[in-house]
């Protein structure tokens, strides 16, 4: 270890100053990185999907204190290799049918390697015209492939930017909804302002609500029901518009979810506007998943009404094959945004921005500093092509198809909700488990099994089938009821892979149904817990 | 193109999709963009630091959409070599010296790679816990070499998050703030609040504060001046609560400066918080750009204070060698956070959350997704060790050391406001000027020149040494004065470029001050502007 009391007289002698992007350098070891990931995507299947790390697990392998002399890239990446993988829940397994897939591509890596590379920094346009320009030409195409309505393009004075995440996107949309309605009655009002979402929305509204400084009160959550589909009703959205003008608050955002987190619901996006606009109200529409399967012409009615709402957003992130992290957003006015984005500090100021002939993109957005986010997006539209993009879709969606398939074919198990797209949400049928519920603590008798219990069950399956490493899938609430989300996509993932992960499914309900010569997990399951505690629940 | 009619009825023959994720695919298309960057390094001297196109360059040159059928690697990066590098402003040539540096290295980019490839999604421990755990080490490595207070690691009960850039931490820290106050005061107050800067603080503030809906006129900015070098001053700070106290507002969060951007200028944080902590104010450090050289022994005083501060940032993406985006913070008391940033949605629910034994950082930042944030940071600090680091931040200052004293030999010039780190603010001082100005519409005859006049001649410095492209520097305004900021530290930045970059601006001002053949500049200059224009200003 040095002393400090060395380093306070620093000695430098420029000469032996090494250089950290020497370019044969840098090459030797991006030759090792592209090797050590080209293993990682041919073996990633064979390692458990769920990381099975107990908590804090990193701690007690690596050093206590950053080194003080360097380490070569060959020792951190068997370190990477012992210690990180096996610390990992495997995105790009094709076995992942979790949440909803991030993929991946070679293009995508690519085009991220290159913003990384170059590492301009494209807060506004002088700062590096490419970046803003390319990014603002990519999504006129994007907007083209989904048939965006002009008014949202560039060329139609509307214009996209693409951000982080769907946060992002809210956070910027709704203040600028904030700030548009508080210039008409005065800021003081804020603690009036009232955000809408249904009780399928995604999160992330709620936390944008909280960010702007929306009063908690004033963000509404309106019910949706399964006769719907858990799709927002417009008059449920009418109803509670009039119940907040009656006291007094100022409905301000509304966000429509095309292919909800939960199910994939879609809200009907005109009928919705048609309320909204009477009350001027902002509408956003969050199609982080669904969005890419809109360039398919089979699927763009999903966002039918697009025309009507002030701003759009979807991640390529999540299934356009474009690495984390890439949220495209379009706004009709972009001085809506930049009112309330812009700041306009001596040290950017340019003649280029002056002349308001240019894009800022700092002023789309809550960053300053923006690395050269389009480049990844641009060449997996160029390496792939509409074509292929479209293809991989379809294909994801005819596999989900598969899984459907299979789900049905075993009276077991019930289809939860719809299936729309790539996400299938199924469940073991409340009739498969009351046969199997001991008198003692279930229902008697032939009567089906409360909610409550067929919820534990079904939990506890997916415990089983995550803890099996062999998949990974996750869970919803949705009315009520806990339902195993699968949601098929990764770009590994094959029908071999889709068909392996039901025989897994199966498996698992065998044992806990006590199909098997095992003990019935469902019986432990129900004899550990006492009856107070069901009814508690 | 093809036909929607067509596409309508989708004929997919699985056998015939590809796959984006070939590893052999992968490792080839690596190999060549490895090669392309490598390339680019060793060329990027002899590009114009500072793009010369003209807005609207790229859509011309581009296709008009995106293609149907894919196209090869090799023909986009020749799209990339003839159409996107014109229009790159470079940040990391040598040659430039503007803004802040944003250091790049290949430790920083293979970081990023890893994380890119991977691909791993972290927004909850069970999302992959490897990626919140090294997080949460490198953050507490990071902190003990910039000797932060116990207090603000994991290991004394605070913490550490990696975000995107400052204004997210700002935006972070001030809701939190914001919501601490409320939670006492009551959510109708928020109108109340005040946020508190000093005219030197970065834009970022201001704009953190709209998003968090800070009433616009209480967003109190505090005079600086020259004679305590552009510092916040603590009396300033007080007078300014006192005022707002007397008017029924209510203070809530200050940020502080270590490094302003305009100057490099340090608030003195201890006596900041003596005054701040009377009345219960957040008090945040923004050290964006010199938190980087408080690992050095010698500079670490810059922060002194810091333990009493509720919370603490700095990018590395600055000078720290880590590629965009990385921005590092600390909180104090991490529960300040997660109480204003954290959702808890179904979907996301699992054992180890709910056990409340393991950090989940989608509740320390705005957005839910997130990549592998650590792993550039963790690569950087193993790839160069912290001897390494020590030397280049040391060796960065020693050139701006050099270039400071080239600026004092020359008498024509003045350094305009103290150089602390690499950052030179520099200027044609106004006495070089007068003897220059035409008596028809300058001042009189051995007066001095005006101070706008003055500006207006050094801007018109700067745009001849940026429009040669040979070197790319940028401005400020301080105290009413146009500075010139020649901010030192690429990656690739050695001694000879910054004497090269001294004999541009020699060579500049002499053709604007007439000391070469050519007309003087500065004659033109002063002819051009009628003397009303000079009053007005």
């Amino acid at each position: 270890m040095e002393s400090d009391a060395v380093d306070v007289k620093p000695q430098i002698d420029s000469t032996t100053i090494m250089n950290p992007l020497d370019p044969d350098e840098f090459k030797r070891q991006g030759y090792i990185m592209i090797d050590f990931l080209a293993n990682y995507y041919r073996n990633v299947a064979n390692y458990p999907v769920l990381s099975q790390v107990e908590s804090n697990y990193l701690r007690k392998r690596l050093q206590k204190s950053a080194p003080f002399d360097p380490q070569p890239i060959e020792e951190i990446l068997q370190d990477v290799q012992q210690h990180i993988i096996p610390g990992i829940t495997h995105w790009q397994s094709p076995n992942f049918f979790a949440y909803f897939p991030a993929t991946t591509s070679t293009a995508g890596f690519l085009g991220e390697m290159l913003s990384t590379g170059l590492n301009v920094v494209g807060f506004n346009w002088v700062a590096s015209p490419a970046a803003t320009e390319l990014e603002s030409i990519v999504m006129d195409w994007l907007g083209q492939e989904l048939k965006l309505p002009e008014t949202f393009l560039f060329s139609g004075n509307g214009g996209g930017v693409l951000l982080n995440t769907t946060c992002e996107a809210i956070v910027c949309t709704l203040v600028a909804a904030r700030d548009k309605v508080l210039s008409h009655v005065g800021n003081d009002k804020i603690t009036k302002l009232v955000v809408y979402a249904s009780d399928q929305t995604h999160s992330t509204v709620q936390k944008a609500a909280q960010i702007a400084g929306i009063h908690p009160k004033n963000f509404h959550v309106i019910q949706t029901n399964k006769s719907t589909s858990f799709a927002l009703s417009p008059e449920a959205l009418l109803s509670a518009i009039l119940v907040d003008l009656e006291n007094g608050l100022i409905p301000c955002f509304l966000c429509a979810s095309v292919g909800t987190t939960a199910t994939t619901a879609i809200d009907p996006i005109g009928p919705l506007c048609n309320v909204a606009k009477k009350f001027g109200i902002w509408v956003h529409v969050d199609a982080a998943y669904a969005g890419s399967a809109c360039i398919c012409p089979e699927f763009r009615s999903f966002i039918n009404g697009i025309e009507e709402v002030n701003s759009f957003s979807f991640n390529p992130h999540k299934w356009f094959f474009t690495n984390l992290s890439c949220c495209c957003l379009w706004v009709k006015v972009p001085s809506d945004l930049t009112s309330s984005l812009s700041t306009n500090p001596h040290f950017l100021r340019n003649k280029a921005s002056d002349s308001k002939q240019v894009i800022d993109y700092k002023d789309w957005q809550i960053n300053l500093s923006r690395k050269f986010n389009s480049l990844k997006l641009w060449m997996v539209l160029r390496s792939y092509g509409i074509g292929n993009l479209r293809s991989f879709i379809r294909n994801d969606v005819k596999m989900a198809k598969t899984f459907e398939e299979l789900v049905k074919l075993d009276r077991r198990f019930e289809i939860f909700a719809p299936r729309i797209l790539s996400l299938v949400c199924f469940r073991l049928k409340p009739s498969a488990i009351a046969h199997k519920v001991p008198i003692a603590n279930g229902p008697q008798n032939g009567k089906l099994a409360t909610e409550e219990f067929v919820n534990q069950v079904n939990n506890k399956l997916l415990d089983l089938i995550n803890g099996s490493g062999k998949v990974y899938m996750t869970h919803a609430i949705v009315g009520g009821a806990f339902v195993i989300r699968c949601a098929i996509g990764t770009t590994l993932t094959e029908e071999q892979h889709v068909i392996m992960a039901w025989k897994v499914v199966q498996e698992k309900a065998n044992s806990i149904l006590g199909r098997t010569k095992e003990v019935s997990i469902l019986q432990e399951l129900n004899l550990s817990l006492p009856i107070i505690d069901l009814a508690m629940i």
